[in-house]
């Protein structure tokens, strides 16, 4: 199955209480491609600039991902730069320079346009809009935001996720989005709006996923060493996103395949925790799907009782 | 099989932003022996002073709590008073009047020496060794200790703990105790000091236990509302022993069933979770073993895949 990608290419100063790196590749749309990679021959809707280089386009041609989509304009690539805190549960972002994904109007190739899942990455929730307007044939949308939209552009992201099968979000945007304070009552009032399931991403400490009828939860899973938390909610979401594209996920006259959705979110949170064990994309460099396959019946043996 | 508990019992003051309680029955003794006389009988060894209610008492002797080893001295009980911040996640300790807790000297009625298991709350580490050296044919003993003991009395804690089978913390006391940051790498510095087992309450997150070779998660349980998480964590530690003591749990040969323990930290979580449904110790008025076998079962609903 076939999925579709949007969101940011981006350069990414990082520091960490690990170490710091320079100019790193970053940017949602990377991070949830080559998550999802391990799955699917993700396609991905992405602008960069002149500056974009040349291995950073091998890596991702080298993991399978589509690239004709990813346009190349003048100017400089998104560049994010972000300090943690010593405990890594906090970051700073030192800098944000938009570069040319200030002007980003998502194009797609029309070989895209048949693809049977979408997964929409942080981005203004019009062109979230405009991308899922172009697609023909979806099986199975998403999507993710950010506090920022919430606040500017609440209109248009009511309007986006009202199509959405699914959103990908935190704890606290989740609570944002709905102006109330209980997770509980907040996915109940989120899944009003539109998404038949809410995926609430909580860092260390796991993620749950919300039905009208249902929950699933799963803990974090428990590193050694967290080294660079940066992208891993969405790694998180190409690990959904991708193992449901696999597995031909479907809404079959409504009826949704529950044990397919929550492995889905073992997987998101297997992708996750990967992502934390090097700076920047550098797990993806050697991680093996048996890998990510052996920490899936790790996440198993920890949690069955 | 018997159960005795050792800990406090006190008069609380908690302010929530759910309401306000004057005076309520609390301390740890009181919610572990509540939450374990749901599987076992639980016997107690605890001090309280003549302002001690008859109402209180009988709640105690209503749910089966042997109050042979309740002393009752002159003077007043232990009095807490603490209020909460508006999501709870902190407390703030308004005032700590230990009264007749100041000379708690733990006395053993000779009907409790014989008992198979032991639990002993968050006192002072050579009062815990006191009560564990008149116990005399122990199957299974472990406790709590708090970061006031582990900062003061850190060479009679880690006498103490030798000889436990398990200790039951939450997670910023289990990083201080072995000042060891990475949990992870905590845990096994913590069995290198004598328990087996490592139990580690995180709160709305859940929980974790640890062996030599083997984790187990648990996320929290998502309340509706959470009126006052005040004595959860006890309630944690009196579902998880009463449970094993119930079932008869023994080291056989050193050899664990780990599935036991394992479901003793969701009958904990479950326990963990209704404490905090009303204040104090309200939801123990009319908490049924039904409803604790059925949330047991949600819990697996909720985190099966």
């Amino acid at each position: 199955m076939s999925l579709v990608v949007v969101g940011s290419v981006a350069y990414d100063a990082i520091e960490t209480p690990h170490g710091t790196r320079e100019r790193t590749l970053g940017g949602s749309c990377t991070y949830i491609a080559l998550s999802a990679s391990y799955f699917v021959t993700p396609a991905i809707v992405a602008v960069v600039g002149e500056d974009f280089s040349s291995e950073d386009r091998s890596l991702l041609s080298s993991k399978g991902v589509d690239l004709e989509g990813l346009e190349q304009v003048a100017g400089k690539t998104f560049l994010w730069s972000g300090v943690y805190s010593p405990d890594m549960n906090d970051r700073t972002t030192l800098r944000t320079d938009l570069n040319v994904f200030a002007d980003f109007q998502p194009k797609l190739p029309a070989s895209y346009a048949g693809q049977d899942y979408l997964f929409l990455g942080n981005i203004q929730p019009a062109l979230q809009s405009d991308v899922y307007r172009q697609m023909r044939r979806l099986r199975f949308v998403g999507g993710d935001t950010m506090n920022l939209w919430i606040a500017q552009n609440r209109h248009e992201l009511l309007e986006a996720i009202r199509n959405w099968d699914f959103l990908l979000v935190n704890d606290s945007e989740a609570r944002m989005l709905v102006e109330e304070n209980n997770l509980k009552r907040a996915a109940q009032k989120i899944i009003d709006l539109g998404p038949h399931t809410l995926v609430i991403k909580r860092g260390e400490h796991g993620a749950m996923l919300f039905r009208r009828d249902t929950l699933f939860m799963v803990p974090g899973y428990l590193l050694e060493d967290v080294f660079d938390p940066t992208g891993a909610g969405d790694c998180f979401a190409g690990g959904f996103v991708g193992y449901l594209a696999e597995r031909g996920f479907n809404l079959q006259n409504g009826h949704v395949d529950l044990q397919e959705l929550h492995r889905a979110v073992i997987y998101g949170s297997v992708m996750g925790s990967f992502c934390c064990e090097q700076f920047g994309v550098e797990r993806f460099r050697t991680l093996t799907r048996k890998e990510i396959d052996q920490r899936f019946d790790e996440f198993r043996r920890f949690t069955a009782f």
